[in-house]
């Protein structure tokens, strides 16, 4: 028997913003950040999980993952691992933490950081990285992760194991697959808004060498800016190479119409984000609107409720899960479920802090288990700050290999937990050192 | 001119879970709490706001007003009062902080909190209440507290001061009648879940006594003790009287269905949070199914884009409006214009610590300057905790009468703040005396 001993959080920022990689039409100056956790044990081992976020208000995100991991500081290790469902339930419905969501936000996100830090212990424990962990459970184990809570209008119990009892049998020769050719991945990197038409130019042809099978562009802070970026990456990137767009929640519903039909003729190969992500009607109005033009959106909604409503509307073709938005890797399996249910695509959102590394697991798990295909399926990548992680992704050709490495791929280095401390880690005190008011 | 000079937190906690006041199918032992916030100026004034949490979190939710506060810290006071919608917008939109939700939980509960401080001060400052701040606005100073950002597919800038002008003929005449009668209140202090048969009976008489035109009961624990407890209260309100229920959440869509036609032959005047707050559609499967009976809800719908597309799908007839989850007064005047728009009658949640000192101003508003009417709509009261406010709330006859003192009725007694600190203040020291672990 081992009980968790230790529960250490770190405040860890990057000074991002500095050369605005990461900037879009909503965030123009993030500092890329992680609220981290460590739950180590009387066994001697340890589990990592984290949250991204994009800099202040990542000391809120630290004290909310420490209120919510407290509550298992002592507790059975063996026992928690054992009932993940049950884990995550006793987390999620814990009542007087519920209220301040309920199942959103920062007190939700602190939910899933603990959540993911049982499950890298449990993959560490297990001598198996996520993706394999997850892929090797029976239907029944998968779905005894799930809360239907709130889902049974659009997903029971029964229909979800009806779907994992189907993608059994091909499980073996997918597996196979996957550590044969990886998962295919596609870029961010050219496209961020601070970024100057040549330095745009230049990263279009790198993603095209580098094997990728998608490149996105951040549109949304001026149209006129977006027509002629779009004709910049469509003339390198030759017609018929899928170039998405993501406006990162900037539009209302008329706007965003108006503004998609502008860009239409580059051939759009998905919107991303055009509103609000809390707005699934929204979202729905955008989808009748631009057909065929697929809608892509999901690395912030707060849950699986709004994942289930944004289905029932057919506000979306693309779900892109995160790995650190909702409450973990359970809510994850829910939003698969859905996703297999309606026949939507998973192309998950990544980059930030960690999150290729964390999400990576998902896709894998969904392929091989849940919907049983990488067709149009792809996970984002961002070349940004990977080399903080313990076991960073490896790409080839444009696609994510998958990890061997047992965990969840959440661990963070020790020298990076370190250095980029904030506020009082030395690379924070430097920047500071600059500033002339000392603060930012 | 005056500045911000002192931004200063409290954590205060009562110990409500020993008597069940407040207990429901979700919340079984609530221990009714305030993140609070002052903010003092050069001038010697200050403003007071708060987030009403329920217990654990509560250090979570002062940690983030903390944060989204200091941002303010030494500011024009003029500047930020003299333009409240562009003082919302720019705590809304800080992009940094907007990541954490965006628009949602903590967070934006926080900015909440800043937002209503700033209030407090503003009606002070104008030795006005607040309800009679707002409705001497002019309608163009009314829309411009509003950020129609994400609505404008339902409500646009015009629309709204189209039915602020309609509502400005009557304005001084409809104040006379509110200082004359008040603010129709309903009481929801006997159905609580954890209280006894005998309890429930003695505490529907009291409510009919007080002349009180609604009572509510919890219910959604379990189906024969809803319908024992219903049975009792109709009996003890007679044939006519309107007994509302509410399931804080419980149910998904069939099971809702099922549970209130079972409540129906008691006669059921709305059904409250029969299910998620986040689950719009569920919400409208659920209005079609047992129409004519009402849909009420809103306490736990985190922002004005939710209670958009509620009001779009007909998810809910009856809008209840929460004093501490959304942005503050801002947030709350689109929810009221949005109401009006759709001709939903909004009927504010309140109890808790401090939100029928808080909301009434908003239910007032409404009256006077934006739908003009009280047809339907009532304030809930619950008798708690109003003797540590220092404007706590009057009622005659079941009716909330106008506050008259200035401000937005949302500031604590010092000696609250004291004795109620946690975990340090002296009330929790003999709590955690009595507790064999010293933690709770």
């Amino acid at each position: 028997m081992s009980y968790l001993t230790a529960i250490t959080t770190h405040d860890v920022r990057f000074p991002t913003s500095r050369s605005l990689d990461g900037s879009d039409a909503m965030n123009a100056d993030p500092d890329y950040s992680a609220a981290y956790l460590t739950l180590e044990t009387s066994a001697g081992d340890a589990g990592h999980g984290f949250v991204f976020t994009i800099g202040r208000g990542n000391e809120i995100q630290t004290t909310a993952i420490a209120s919510v991991a407290a509550r298992l500081e002592g507790r059975d290790v063996e026992e928690l691992l054992a009932d993940m469902g049950g884990t995550w339930q006793e987390l999620v419905h814990d009542s007087q933490i519920r209220w301040l969501g309920p199942e959103k936000g920062v007190s939700h996100m602190a939910i899933g950081a603990v959540v993911n830090a049982l499950w890298d212990l449990k993959a560490k424990r297990a001598g198996l990285p996520l993706w394999q962990l997850l892929s090797r459970m029976s239907p029944e184990e998968i779905v005894d992760l799930v809360d239907f809570r709130y889902l049974t209008d659009a997903l029971t119990r029964d229909e979800a194991l009806e779907i994992l009892r189907a993608a059994e049998p091909g499980r073996t020769a997918r597996e196979a697959t996957l550590l044969a050719e990886g998962f295919p991945g596609y870029t961010t990197s050219p496209g961020w808004l601070g970024y100057s038409d040549e330095k745009l130019a230049r990263l279009c042809r790198e993603a095209l060498d580098a094997g990728f099978t998608q490149i996105k562009l951040k549109v949304g802070a001026d149209l006129d800016s977006d027509i002629r970026r779009m004709g910049i990456a469509r003339e390198i990137c030759g017609p018929g190479f899928p170039i998405a767009i993501d406006a990162n929640q900037r539009w209302d519903v008329e706007q965003a119409i108006t503004w998609i039909r502008a860009l239409a003729p580059f051939d759009v190969a998905w919107v991303e984000e055009p509103t609000s992500p809390d707005d699934v009607v929204a979202h729905a109005a955008i989808a009748r609107a631009i057909a065929p033009i697929p809608v892509a959106t999901g690395e912030h909604m707060a849950n699986r409720i709004l994942f289930k409503q944004l289905l029932q509307l057919h506000g979306a073709e693309v779900i892109q899960i995160d790995a650190t938005r909702v409450a973990g890797v359970n809510e994850n399996v829910a939003i698969l479920l859905l996703a297999a249910k309606f026949g939507a695509r998973v192309c998950p959102h990544a980059g930030g802090v960690g999150l290729c590394e964390a999400v990576q697991h998902l896709s894998m798990f969904d392929f091989i288990a849940v919907s049983g295909t990488r067709e149009g399926r792809m996970i984002e990548f961002v070349d940004h700050l990977h080399e903080h992680f313990v076991t960073p992704v490896h790409l080839r050709d444009g696609s994510y290999l998958p990890p061997l490495t047992p965990g969840a791929g959440t661990e963070i280095l020790h020298t990076t937990l370190r250095e980029f401390a904030f506020p009082d880690g030395p690379i924070w005190r430097a920047e500071h050192a600059q500033t002339p008011l000392g603060i930012r």
